[in-house]
């Protein structure tokens, strides 16, 4: 690859990193997009892998495959662990080998966001959240696992707590998550366990503010509320969690034993922005100018859920993965037009609307003018969901599965092993 | 459950286990299975998830989701850690709580076998071998990490040695293995690499006697050998593996840089046998009588890799998979049989024969009275295997990725990601 044209580092494999990459493939640039992982994640879907319904391979794909034909770019499985404005370096490190620096003329940061435990980081022990394969699977872990203890215990105590499943945070996540978790206990293992009444299990979803899916209109809010209360989930608003621990969660003067505790709550930027030496929000977020650029860096441009950008109406660009794609392909056009020598413009976010599944069949959505509820959302959210995955075949497998599992109650994905314990020899 | 039907204890959900189980749910007893995992693992294909052609779940199924309709069956997820045939109770252990005993009127061991590395546990750090989901997912990460690490490295000798691949042992589990990795190589990454020609990567099979596959006839072996050179695999027959380290395995005088070796050679069985004080054979199996039940305790049955058995004609019962449901089965209908006072008979397997696949669309069959070899017996291959997979979604999903794959050459799983690397905060 010649060494005249501009080197382009794109770091992170997210909706936002791959859109960028994939717009600059007619460009005269060469890329290389660093991540720590080798997969794209469909991570609207995270949760399905998390309850159960779907294997992670189902929603990710390596980056390297979706890029292989796209010649300008090399992909690198590293970490990322610093920026130098002024060098103009980014620092590099893998598992394995020494860290090094690496130069670049354009930098795109799409390094996504961790949920936040507002200050409280020991709570992350005993209430993981839902970012990752590996999160996904270690709640996995612990809602299976929670089943077969309680199938066991003799103390019938520490049975109600097994049985008590506490999702912090009623997003689009939380909603997801705690519709899946009550489902898998009404319908799905009913019939697999002997001493428990799965059917008897708790799911509780603790929102700080007064409504489900805060960000949605208020008649959608309400029918998520509904559907939500009748699939068996307990939801309790202006409720705020203020202690996590092994044994439960304290809301307020009230302790709910729980031996499951999930976080849906709260995002907060990656600790690589801390690095850039620049003021950032309340949520760890980089702000950045209307075309996605850093202010007084204008090489520099930070995309995605990192980034915290308010449009000229006033309107923040909301972390959702839609936006992230958009901002991804603008910067793509924005380094395409700088080469070309016009002018970058401004980025607009483009609403197409939101949607969120509540268990088996129930969604609600609010798209092109439209708000509705029920089966007729869900099979929305379905055709949605199913087109953007990333390849052919993954559409083939989930259909197959979510088909299956529709009319059978069945979920695809019910493994646990521990791969800390030690073999018998 | 009434307390009056004698109890029976089972050891592990493998092949034999789950046979044992589900050959006795008329029987008038009730029934413990424990195993460490949740899932009843389909072993013949295990190869694939190494080797990022299946999922996890693809080829494993919850045994409580499988044994849901036997209402005389409680599933256990725990350990087991020792046998007491005096007092007649197996100790039980989970992660999270004390060891408790579990009292037996029949117990039925099938735990199985782990791979041997002859006395050399060292290497096992170096050279993990394939028995569990845990093992494939570990073989997966270090396969696909080495194709990563080879296309940044800047050293010739270590992108050499990251691109070399060793396979200890070539039974059905090296030979697959082999096949796989090499194909890997040489057709499904070929275009995602940019500095590293993948296809140049060497595929090494060590072999300490005179023939791969060195159970099956002559005519096979020489075949078996013959596609797999033809797929890129070179084969070292007659050769030992004097030392495995870091950086590569010594063969005799040669010493082979290689940051990937995989162990498929030599079984010993599970360290639970060892529990029972009675005299086991140079693998660490049970000797066992003609009706699988230990000398001198007729209500103790040893089943599955883990027992070793002489038939009547002097032939030894292979380690295969066939064979663990066969003994599994017959144990059943002894179990019944001693209910009912009558003889229980002696165990006897019907060898229905032997598969093994090479690559993509190579294998050699020899069942029958037939020994054929090519597409011929991979077709009845993958119709055997298909047909044994335990669920019929399973069938249905694992039929779309392999036609999938048969026509693109893509491996749907490769997923790399590091659950013990932190996460950027």
């Amino acid at each position: 690859m010649a060494a005249e044209v501009p080197h382009v580092v794109i770091v992170g494999g997210g909706f936002a990193g791959m859109s960028a990459a994939t717009g600059l493939s007619r460009a005269k640039v060469r890329i290389t997009l660093v991540d720590r992982t080798n997969h794209h994640l469909f991570q609207p879907l995270l949760y399905q892998v998390a309850t159960a319904g779907l294997a992670p391979s189902d929603i990710a794909e390596p980056i390297r495959s979706i890029l292989a034909g796209q010649d300008n770019v090399h992909v690198r499985l590293a970490n990322v662990t610093a920026v130098d404005l002024e060098a103009r370096t980014v620092e590099v490190s893998t598992d394995d080998g020494t860290p090094e620096s690496m130069a670049w003329d354009k930098l795109v940061i799409a390094a996504g966001a961790r949920h936040s435990y507002f200050g409280n980081d020991a709570w992350a022990a005993h209430a993981p959240g839902l970012k990752t394969l590996g999160d996904a699977l270690d709640i996995r872990r612990r809602v299976l696992s929670a089943f077969e203890r309680a199938e066991w215990t003799t103390d019938p105590e520490e049975r109600e707590a097994l049985l008590t499943f506490v999702v912090v945070g009623a997003g689009p996540t939380g909603v997801e998550l705690a519709g899946a978790i009550a489902e898998l206990a009404q319908r799905t293992l009913k019939r697999e366990y002997r001493s428990v009444d799965t059917t008897r299990a708790k799911v509780l979803l603790v929102e700080g503010t007064d409504a489900v899916l805060p960000t949605y209109t208020e008649t959608l809010r309400i029918k998520a509320q509904r559907q939500l209360e009748s699939i068996g989930v307990t939801v309790r608003l202006g409720t705020r969690v203020t202690d996590v621990i092994a044994d439960g969660v304290a809301l307020g003067d009230t302790f709910v034993p729980a031996r499951t505790v999930l976080w849906a709550a709260g995002v907060q930027g990656s600790s690589l922005a801390r690095t850039l030496g620049v003021q950032l929000d309340r949520a760890g977020r980089v702000p950045v100018q209307p075309d996605c650029s850093l202010a007084d860096h204008r090489d520099v441009f930070v995309v995605g859920d990192l980034a915290a950008m308010t449009q000229a109406d006033g309107s923040p660009v909301p972390g959702v993965s839609p936006a992230a794609m958009q901002m991804g392909q603008f910067v793509a056009k924005a380094i395409d037009r700088d080469l070309g020598g016009s002018e970058r413009g401004a980025f607009r976010y483009v609403d197409r609307g939101s949607l969120a599944t509540i268990g088996r069949s129930r969604a609600v959505a609010d798209t092109m003018g439209l708000r509705f509820g029920g089966f007729t959302a869900w099979l929305t959210w379905v055709f949605v969901h199913i087109w953007f995955l990333v390849t052919f075949r993954n559409r083939i497998v989930v259909m197959t599965k979510w088909a299956w599992a529709w009319f059978t109650f069945e979920r695809a994905t019910r493994l646990v092993w521990a791969p800390r314990q030690r073999e018998r020899r």
